[in-house]
This record gives structure tokens, sequence and C-alpha cells, in this order.
């Protein structure tokens, strides 16, 4: 950010570094009724004080009977790293306060043998091992309980992220967990394949935690979530390696306890390696937009365009405060570009009557083949035309894509400016979908106001994933901290009150991010006593031992107590 | 069958009823080599000796406390219906044998809060519970241990039939677990839906039964298999009401214990009512059919529509002696019908040069709009030329369809005439079908000449559904017992035997029939030792005193011992 207020953007992946944003500072002020603070920042102090490693001699010796010296990480940075994810209130203490415990000690298996061999050592010595993927966890998986007095040991997967196979034929790819999107990504391309799988994640986040997670791609019209997407795993548990002898397209072999590792986030198991299907790189990709009038408009052509199963590979709805900002960070305009931006948007206005504080924006990618992108396009135009809605471009449609991309980026460099933003998101039905947006807005303002907060919320929310029964809800909510005494607390508050409003009214607890520990307390309004009885002693089953209880799960000490 | 060995289909609901099938027996015996007797009958004597009922006064004195007379059966025959499903093993012992042990006692409880009751009392008994739907499984899942001491209630569900609710708008409907396929069908047709679900056994099976089995559906292509139409369910389990406060349409709410009721197959609750997907009635079905030269041909066909993804809602393939089975099936042909069938037969045959020894036939059913349906039918048909197939029309795919649910009562009648025959299923990947089908096909005639059996087997497949990564085939294996000493036991060598065929490279257990009793042996072989026991160890979690083991699943003792 320059002493005008223009923010440059650097560093970043996706073709936006350098690029000058001259409107985004000026709408957040206006948007949120305050002044950013140019200077006499909230400057961060990373790293903070780092929790002294527990690590006991037994343990740090047997370790060195598995794993090489460089598979074995003892530095401070390296254990902090490795006990957070990505929650404001993990990047708010690492950044202004601590982290009361971290991992003792980083480990990084090359092969499922030595994580077999750390599982038996974590039995044997009575520690904990914490599994460890991307790091991009939004639920406090990650980070280890304060009171939690056995020894931690991280264990990052990183090494474990080869392909093992392509079968090209029968179209499955066997990867190992540790396996980064991206490149997991550029691997399969190069064979002519994808697996179809972008989380907004997808350039730190691994296959393992895809599966522990319960992830959800935004091209899953097409390709499906990552349950529709593995065919088998291997996992290591305190039990023993869980594996199957071969890998069928579809079976009936009793109750099928692989699947116990979608959500499991890291409880029951160490992921190894899994078997995803595959599928033919598309031959056309292309980004496309339509503008509404209003919210409503949209969601009633997202139902439509849903019911009769028109769906491109990819369709969001963004509403009026996310499609400003998505203008907002628009970068300098010249010439010509500047000129035909400018008409369009006179166009929108003046010409077809849409209210500026109103309408939004749908962004879509098709994909297929020539003549299926066309035809897909020219449906999608349609039903869209019939719901007021008018062409909004390729353009447009790619910028709203990187906006997502883009925007953890953006999360961080803000708190230096008094902002706190986080996302969360929910799952709900369609006939809920317009009330439980504006519950949720309205209560988030509440809050704010009844906190005596600073300014005015921003709170927005993009409809993100649709089913035949429903929708994904993303909100970004973001409120101005300076001079509030505890921010990131306040945030976590305001935030619990927003889950209770979505709860409160068929919303589900969470559509793809999970549970950990930041949402387990809600976890009793959503499921009876019973089915988290069955969850604690399932859990149990896997793991008596609790070894894989080091970061907050509760289900392990419900079960016991 | 009248004594010129001319069948005549009696009472079934396809329509078929009162049709002469003059050329079915004929075809068999030239097929397989032998002349059926049509005296001298081996006449079953339905119903068999009975176990007398080992219900204790206390046991009967609490049911009273719970349900009414009426919801209460102690009559042996009723007894009986409950304690066994299809597979050819108990259709044989209940006409020409005994079953050794059966329920004591068969209950229908009506609403939740009575299966509750009736969990509870079993706990508190020490008496078993023992799930019924449709008594339509394949798999021994219903036959009661011999060595089982406790009483054993049958609880059949077919008073729990209703659908609780329907929500249009977000395309669900909650229905009660003991509703029937073709009921469930009717109703919601009624109202403009179809949840797309439609096993062979729609006639029977319940939406508990197929919940309880990992059941797929024929129009799979277009609904997916019941764990993709499932949004939620209720299950009475040994340690209370396993229930959801929402339906979400989809969520990551971490481990989630209702997905262990897919293929539980009786031994983790009773399943009380689920949450399923609505779709809308389609505009047009219509069926379809294409003749190949042989069944290579076919089976590339098939790949190439699926990697290209214009599956029809429903496509099979069946082989040489399937299709010539069909064509036994058809009924006395009269006038012009005659004649075209003629002219048909020699246009593929004579002009096509197609060999009536090799050639195969697929079948369609398409659904969709008329556009939809007839832009289907092109790139189908076009694709089918490219492989040498020739459009058999709609009348051909209507009966192969038929066949299929026909053949149950077909088995059962040919049995009199010393003719045991039987199904059995698997998934395999794409490269290996051909293979498969064929070591399957040799190892059974291997089997049966080993043994000296009368003439030769009948052993026919069929592929029934196609994911990207492979499909499922269906085979039928039929043999002529006249003078074999154990006729069923026999058979289940032959099929033990083909079983592990199908295993040794690379079929599954199973692809929607399930394991149950009949296929339990042949679990170390598919999967890892730590995976037997995290099966075992979870059942045990759910249910710790063995209350829902009566139908001979291993599982549970495994855990204990």
């Amino acid at each position: 950010v320059d002493a005008d207020g223009v923010v440059t953007l650097t560093g970043d992946r996706y073709g936006l570094c350098g690029q000058k944003l001259p409107y985004l500072l000026p709408w957040v002020e206006r948007t949120m009724g305050i002044a950013i603070p140019l200077t006499g920042l909230h400057t961060p102090h990373y790293p903070p004080a780092i929790p002294e490693s527990r690590l006991p001699q037994s343990v740090a010796q047997a370790l060195a009977q598995i794993l090489a010296p460089e598979q074995i990480l003892t530095e401070g940075v390296q254990r902090l790293r490795r006990g957070h994810g990505q929650t404001q209130e993990e990047m708010y203490a690492i950044k202004y306060g601590t982290l009361a415990r971290v991992p003792d000690v980083v480990v990084l298996p090359h092969s499922e043998a030595q994580v077999v061999a750390l599982m038996e050592l974590a039995q044997r010595h009575d520690v904990c091992l914490l599994p460890y993927g991307g790091g991009t966890s939004v639920t406090e998986a990650l980070r280890c309980r304060a009171d939690e007095d056995r020894c931690i040991i991280a264990v990052d997967m990183a090494k474990m992220n080869r392909i093992l196979w392509v079968d090209p034929i029968n179209r499955m790819a066997c990867i190992e967990a540790g396996a980064v999107g991206r490149h997991i990504q550029a691997a399969l391309k190069s064979q002519g394949f994808t697996m179809g799988h972008e989380p907004d994640s997808i350039e730190f986040s691994t296959l393992g935690g895809w599966i522990a997670t319960h992830a959800s791609g935004m091209k899953r019209n097409k390709y499906g979530n990552i349950e529709e997407l593995v065919l088998d795993m291997n996992v290591v548990t305190p039990k023993g390696v869980m594996s199957r002898q071969q890998v069928a397209p579809r079976e009936s072999a009793g109750m099928d306890v692989r699947r116990a590792m979608f959500g499991s986030e890291g409880t029951l198991g160490i992921i190894t390696q899994a078997v995803v299907k595959l599928y033919d790189l598309p031959a056309v990709q292309q980004y496309g937009s339509v503008i509404f009038p209003s919210f409503e408009d949209g969601v009633a052509f997202l139902y439509e365009l849903t019911q009769k199963n028109v769906l491109p590979v990819s369709v969001r709805l963004v509403d009026n405060i996310q499609f400003q900002l998505s203008q907002a960070l628009k970068g300098e305009k010249k010439g010509l570009q500047a000129f035909k931006s400018q008409a369009e948007k006179l166009f929108v206005t003046r010409i077809k009557g849409f209210d500026p504080e109103r309408m939004v924006a749908c962004t879509m990618v098709y994909e297929g083949s020539e003549e299926e992108v066309a035809r897909q396009q020219k449906e999608v135009l349609a039903l869209a035309a019939q719901h007021r809605g008018i062409n909004g471009g390729p353009q447009n449609g790619e910028r709203g894509y990187q906006l997502t991309f883009g925007i953890a980026y953006i999360r961080d460099f803000v708190m230096n400016h008094y902002l706190l933003a986080e996302s969360f998101e929910t799952s709900v039905p369609w006939s809920r979908v317009l009330e439980r947006c504006d519950r949720v807005k309205r209560r988030v303002e509440r809050e704010h106001a009844a906190r005596k907060l600073p300014g005015r919320p921003l709170i927005t929310a993009r409809v993100t994933q649709m089913y035949a029964t429903g929708v994904a809800v993303y909100f970004y909510f973001a409120y101005f901290f300076k001079g509030v005494a505890d921010p990131s607390g306040t945030y976590s508050a305001i935030e619990a009150a927003a889950r209770e409003e979505i709860l409160a009214a068929g919303g589900s607890i969470s559509h793809h991010h999970g549970v950990g520990a930041l949402r387990r307390a809600f976890l009793p309004k959503i499921m009876s006593e019973a089915a988290l009885t069955l969850r604690a002693e399932t859990q149990r089953a896997f793991d008596p031992k609790g070894v894989l209880t080091a970061n907050c799960q509760p289900n392990h000490k419900a079960a016991q107590h």
C-alpha cells in the first residue's frame, strides 16, 4: 500500500503480480464507514514466542531409528508452522500473540512403511501424532490442545507426494497423500488427464487433506466432490494399515470403513495414498458471466439451471457487496479498455436500469468440446435472459475466480490495517437461501452494533455450489478493529453468532471446511446424542490410546468419560 | 409347462401373463445337451418342517406391552418367510429340505418409537433382532445361524411404509424404510416425481433394504446409486436413535456415522426412515437396442460411450448365450410379426454376416425431453455404427429388460425340472472385462466337467452398469441336476470357485448384492487384516451385546475372540 492508499499486488501466482488496485481501499472505507490508517500500522511480530519442544530423549532416539536426520525438524518456526492453520484466530495469534502449544518435533516420512513405524512408535511411547498436509485448515484442526501433556509429533506428508501409477485405460491414478493440488494437476495434465478437483486451496492443499476434510472443488458439477473422486485409499491407523487388494469401480462389500476417513480430520489414521478417478482434459475451457438486477433474480436463475441440469462445470453467484468488491479490485484502466468498461457500466445501469447498489453477478466456467461449450453457453444465456440477466462476458467471469484465489492474500495484509476478515460457509436447501443470507447479514450487523465496534461490518455472500436439493453459501465477514480490546475473540464471537443463525434454520455446520476444534461445540445442535456417541466410539475403535487426539478433537475424550 | 414342453407364463406383473413360450425348453435342451423331464418332476414340498418357536414367555409378555396382538406373528410359515432370502441354497432348502433355524416370532412395528422399544427389549432380554425388508436378499443375510441359542425376533418393516413428506421445492422426500420400491415409485409419480432408483428387485425390495445392501438401480447413469440418492436417515441402534436435526444438500461435519449404514446388512441398526432426492418425471422414456457381431465389439462400444459421457439412463450388454435366451423367450409369432422377425434375422445374419453363435445385444433406456432423447439416440447409434453395431429397435430393448424381471420366476419353476440356476455379480476395471467373463465361464465349465455332472452348464454374462473406471458384470449359471447327490451344495461349490476366479484378477466381491453370510469367507481376500478388525470393532461399538448378529454376521464374533 503506498501513501495514496493504492494497493499493489505482489508475489501471488495468478498473474496479478505488480497490478495496482487504486479503487480498493477507497471502496472499503466508503462501504465500512471507516478511515483506514496508512501509518501507525498494526505491525505483526512474526514469529511469535514459540513454546519449547518437550521431545523426550527416548522418543528422539526412537525417531532416529526410523528416519534420517533431515527428516526430523526441531526448529521452533518449523514446529510452529505445523501447529496452526489459516483461521483468523490462528493468523492473529501468530502475528500478534502466541500459540500455547505447538508440535514438539516435525517428521517428514518418505514411505508408508515409515508412517507405520511412526504409528507404532507413538503407541509404544504414548505420544501423539498430528498429520499435516498443506496447512490450509480453516477449522483449527491443526491447533494443539494447550493441555496436551504428551509429546506431539507433527507428521508432515510433504515428502510423500509421488504419483505412484497412472492407468490410462481404466482412468485411475494412485497418488501419495502428501501430493499438493497444483502438482497433481500439472503432473496429470502432462499425461492428458485431470482429476477435476479444484478447491480454492489447490495451491497448497493435499490429496490426504482433501479426504480428511471432505473437500469440495469448484468443478464438482462435472467431476464430483472428493468422496466421488476417490476409489480407494490406504490409511495407517493405530490398528494397522487399512488397505484393499483391488480397486473396484463400485462395490457392495458390507460396511466400508474407508468411508469413515472422509471428514475424519486426522483423528482416525494417516492417509498415505489414494486411488482417484481421471478424466480427459477438456478441449475447451471458457469463462463467462451474467449480471442480474438482484440477488433474488440470480438465485431464481441458479435454481432453474440446476433443475434443468444444464449446469456448467462451475457456477457462482456473488451478492451486490461482493460484486462491488470485484469491481474495486480492478486495476488501472487505460485507453480503450477504460472506455469499454465505462460504456458497459452505462449500458447496465442507464439503459437496463440496474441499480448499482442491488445488482449482482454470476460467474461460470464452461468445459468440454467446442460444440458442448457453445451449446452450454447458449442454454445458460437463454435461461439467464428469462431472469433479466445480461451477458457480462468472459473477462468478468475470470476476474471473479481470481478474486477467490487472491482473497487469502488480501486478508493477510489488511490485518496490518486493523481489518480482520474471515470466511465461513454452509449448505442450505434452496427454499431457504435468501432468508439464510439475509438473516446472517442482519445478525452480524446486530452483533457488530451491540458491541459498539467502529464503522460498519462488511458481510457478503456467494453461492458457490448447486445441488438439486440446495446450495453451498460462502460468507465473508470483515470488521475494523482499531481500538477494540480483543479483536480476534470479538470476531470469533460474532462468527459463532452467525453460525447459530445458520443452524437455527436448517443450514449445515459446514459444506466443505469441516468442524475441527472451531465448530465442535455446535455438533450437539446438528445430531442426536446417539450419533455423537457412535462417532466417539468409532473413533475409539480406531484409536483406543488416543494417539491422534492432539488437535483438540473432543470425541475421544467424550467417549472415555 | 404342457406335455409338449411349451411354457406358459402365469401370474407375473410385467404384462407377460398367459404368454406361451414354445422355444424356451427346446433351446435350453439344445444348449445344455440335456433332455428336460416333463414328468417325474422334482416336486417341492413347501412348506418344509419348521423349527418350533423358542419365544420365552417373558419376551412374549414384553412384546405384548409394546405391540398390538396383530403386530405379533408366531405361525410357522410366517416365521419361515422372514428367515430366508432368495439364494438358490435357501430356495432349494425350503422346497426340498429344511432350515435349521428361523425366527421365533415376527413383529411388525408401526413407528420408530416401537422400533426403539423393541431395541430396548432386545438388550434387556438378551434376544436378537433380525431386520426384514422385502425378503429379496441374495446373500443369506436373513438366514439365522443354526447355533444361535438366543430368541430371534424378526422385525418386519412392512407397516412402516409411509411417505412422511414431500418437499417439491428442495426435491426431497422423507420415506419410511419399509416402503417397497414399486409403491414409492407409484406414490412419487402421482406427485410428478421419481427417485430414479430401480433395482431389478423393485417389485419387493424396500428403501431400508436398499441402504443396508448398498444397492444399485438400473438408471444410475442419471440418478446415481443408493448412496448418492440418500441425503439423511434415521437409524435405531443399540446405542439409541442416530438422527440429524436438519438435512443438508452436502456437508463436511466430521466423520459421518450414517455412511456406515450403506452395506451394513442389518448389523448396525434398524433403518426407520430416510430422506431421498427427487427428480422430475422424464417427459419421454424410450427403449432401444443395438446388435453387435461379438461381445468384444459390444464392450468396445460401451467403453467409448462411457468415456464420451453420452450414456443413456440405462445401458446393458448381454453375451451371445443371453441373447439367444432372450430370443428363446419370445412368444408365438403370427402373421406379419413373424414375417418381420424372420426378415430381421435374415438381414442380420445373411446380409451383415453376423454369426448367430457370436452376436450379442445391447439394450438401452433413454430418458429426458423429446429433444434430449432424440439427441442421445442419434449419438448412441452413431457410436454403435463405428463398432459394427446395427439398430435392433425399441422392442428388443424392452424385451431385454422384461427378461431381467421375469428371470427370478423362471428360476423358481425350472427347479422342478431339475434345473438349478442363480446369478452372481461383480465389478471389474474396463481392461479386464473380457478376460474376466471368459475366465469365469471356463472355470465353471471345468468345475462342471470335473464333477461329471450331466450335460453342459449354462453360463452367461451381462454388463449392467458402466463407470468411467470399469463395469458391473452379472452372471447367470444353471446346471441340470437330475441324479446329482447334493444339487444345491454342488452349485454353491461351483459358484465359490467362480468367485475365486473373479477375485484372483481384480474383480470385486460384489457390485451391489453384498456379502451376507454367503461370501464372508472371501473378505480376507479383499481387505487387510486391519480393515477387517476395524469393521468388527466398529460393529461392536454400535452393538456391544450382539443384538443384531443372528444373521450369521461374523464380524462381531471375530472381534470378541
